[in-house]
């Protein structure tokens, strides 16, 4: 949300209610959630008596306190002001921006601080993460991985953290991509500094988003909750290099709770940055080895989801088509069509067509129906 | 069996019998059993009249021809005689001495002929196959995995080539264990040239064999067939490295369908050796970094099987054991003990065995009853 609009009200919530509410110490998603489920809004969560606000499972005296003095304590407005100075947008869960994918978790971030900007076609992202200490193979990988998987279509998510993190964004960047850092401080406290201008870089070309207050340090504790904003906002995620300890195993656990696929690319065993991802695969995440790896293996799009050129794509192995391919399959509209309404909808001669059905019946696009009927599963 | 028995009978048929119809053109492991399981022998076999030959599925006017003039045809006391002066045993389907493993296989050779000697702990055996054209990673993970394997008691199974096999059966002779290769021709054309003193180690520390008649050349068609003789003689198969066409993978299909245990060791993803192994892990294969993930991974042994130094082995994992979890292990005779039983045949303090018996039903060894009893599964 435009920080201009921060008074105007979402149904009987105030932007201003809802970001106070939200930078209460101790209130996360899951007791923003709880409160708000109970009071009906952020607005009467901080008009609520405290021995109310103690009906709430979690809430105890400490924060049933911090809650009510919220109002005259938390500055909303001045945070409202930073964030429009520094051009920081928030984009609150349930608002249009919010991403979809990211609203889907079981613990989304309530607001999100958002530098650059959200579009619909971010949910078709697929998150590259592993470790800040990878080694020259682990970075070629990651960068490569990157760049293919944004030439196919889709936005790289990562951490902006040092080591293999860096490269997927900059091999997306370098592609001419899209690309989303998540950030555990704030997006005025850019961590590791070094990499401010590779942060301004993917605002411009992408977002950098936190759902920490923007000037808020870069904690480690925040790290592991950081993580699952990366899986949640992707539809999979990829360990390029990690050693049993990195945290984007955390990552990779995250995205299995959340029901996104796990990727994980081999290395040479007496590679200790390999031996987290070998354990991924053991564990059974899929061996990525190339990005039609990715695009054949991820599983179909919950919603339907424009592609950068405003395309509308149902599966991210629709990605992997040629034009013509693209052209049989987005010419079946509706439930089901059958072969004659494609050839005359395309105007494509009959043998291309069934031939073209073939192959997208092999990818797993399209399923033969009795009747001379194709219909997309 | 010693070539000087070659004229003994085993039953009502003569080792000289089996040879001359194991040596006719074209009666491979299958149509041999299927003439040998018609006719009663061997000696049968040979003497049936060509009508009733071509009564067995399989065997047509040229095969029955063959077979009817094979004693006249072919001179088996001259190839008995050319093992002896070799030092070639022969070793048939159905003697004491032939590998119990690949007695199993729906196609065992019906004649082994040995250079060294095989022994009943040859049971316990694990084979590792890779590429001809290995990298120094592949040859130092074979050379490594063999060593390690060999030292907790495996035998290592390889196929004398190039590249990986030779380190595998490097790796097993420099630690000091047994090795048995299996050659596609002849053992008095060993190939490649260049591996005869290898061969000569290998013979001196375990066994070099092959189905194929000593002076058969190595043709490259007999290759794959050999293949079903190293995962046949294995717990399980190793694949180090193999690119996507490499006939290791034909060792790890027989491997599958002899259900046996396939692993693979993973590579970089920018190394063509590594794809096969990487595709071996799509398919389901288990991933190897150490010795240890394979012992902890092989299934329990089809029948207990003395190691080397005379141990009664029921499981591989048992070769990771301590001295003092042996001890304990070992106590355990019969269908289940009582842990009053174990401390009392062990003399150990019942504090250290209750703790060991946690180790050994962690490792899968035994299994914990109801009132205080152990069995092993």
């Amino acid at each position: 949300m435009d920080p201009q609009a921060a008074n105007q009200t979402t149904g009987a919530d105030s932007l201003l209610d809802r970001l106070c509410l939200s930078l209460v110490s101790g209130v996360g998603p899951r007791l923003y959630k709880a409160l708000v489920d109970h009071f009906g809004s952020a607005s009467a969560v901080l008009a609520a008596p405290m021995s109310e606000l103690r009906m709430v499972p979690g809430i105890g005296a400490k924060l049933s306190q911090a809650v009510s003095r919220a109002r005259d304590e938390i500055d909303a407005t001045q945070e409202i002001e930073f964030c429009r100075q520094q051009g920081i947008a928030l984009v609150g869960l349930g608002e249009a921006g919010y991403p979809r994918m990211l609203a889907e978790i079981p613990d989304p971030p309530t607001i999100l601080y958002v530098h650059g900007e959200l579009k619909p076609q971010d949910s078709l992202a697929i998150a590259i993460v592993g470790s800040r200490h990878a080694t020259q193979y682990g970075l070629a990988q990651a960068e490569r991985l990157a760049a293919s998987l944004a030439r196919a279509g889709l936005v790289i998510v990562s951490g902006l953290a040092r080591g293999v993190d860096a490269a997927a964004h900059r091999g997306a960047l370098a592609a001419g991509g899209r690309t989303i850092a998540v950030l555990g401080g704030g997006l005025a406290q850019i961590y590791p500094p070094e990499h401010k201008p590779l942060a301004d870089e993917i605002a411009g070309q992408g977002a950098v988003a936190s759902e920490a207050p923007p000037r808020s340090q870069p904690l480690s504790g925040s790290f592991p909750q950081r993580n699952r904003i990366i899986s949640g906002l992707s539809l999979g995620v990829i360990v390029v290099e990690a050693s049993t300890h990195s945290g984007a195993l955390i990552t990779a656990r995250h995205a299995m709770e959340q029901n996104r696929d796990v990727f994980a690319v081999p290395g040479r065993v007496d590679n200790r940055m390999a031996h987290g991802c070998h354990r991924l695969l053991r564990d059974g995440a899929k061996l990525v080895e190339s990005a039609d790896d990715v695009l054949e293996e991820l599983g179909p799009l919950v919603a339907a989801t424009p592609n950068a050129t405003g395309q509308v794509i149902h599966h991210p192995a629709e990605l992997l088509l040629n034009e013509l391919e693209q052209q049989v399959l987005q010419s079946i509209t509706g439930d089901s069509a059958s072969i004659d309404e494609i050839v005359s909808s395309s105007g494509l001669p009959t043998s291309q067509v069934l031939s073209t059905l073939s192959v997208l019946e092999m990818r797993r696009l399209i399923r033969r129906l009795s009747g001379n009927r194709v219909m997309r599963p």
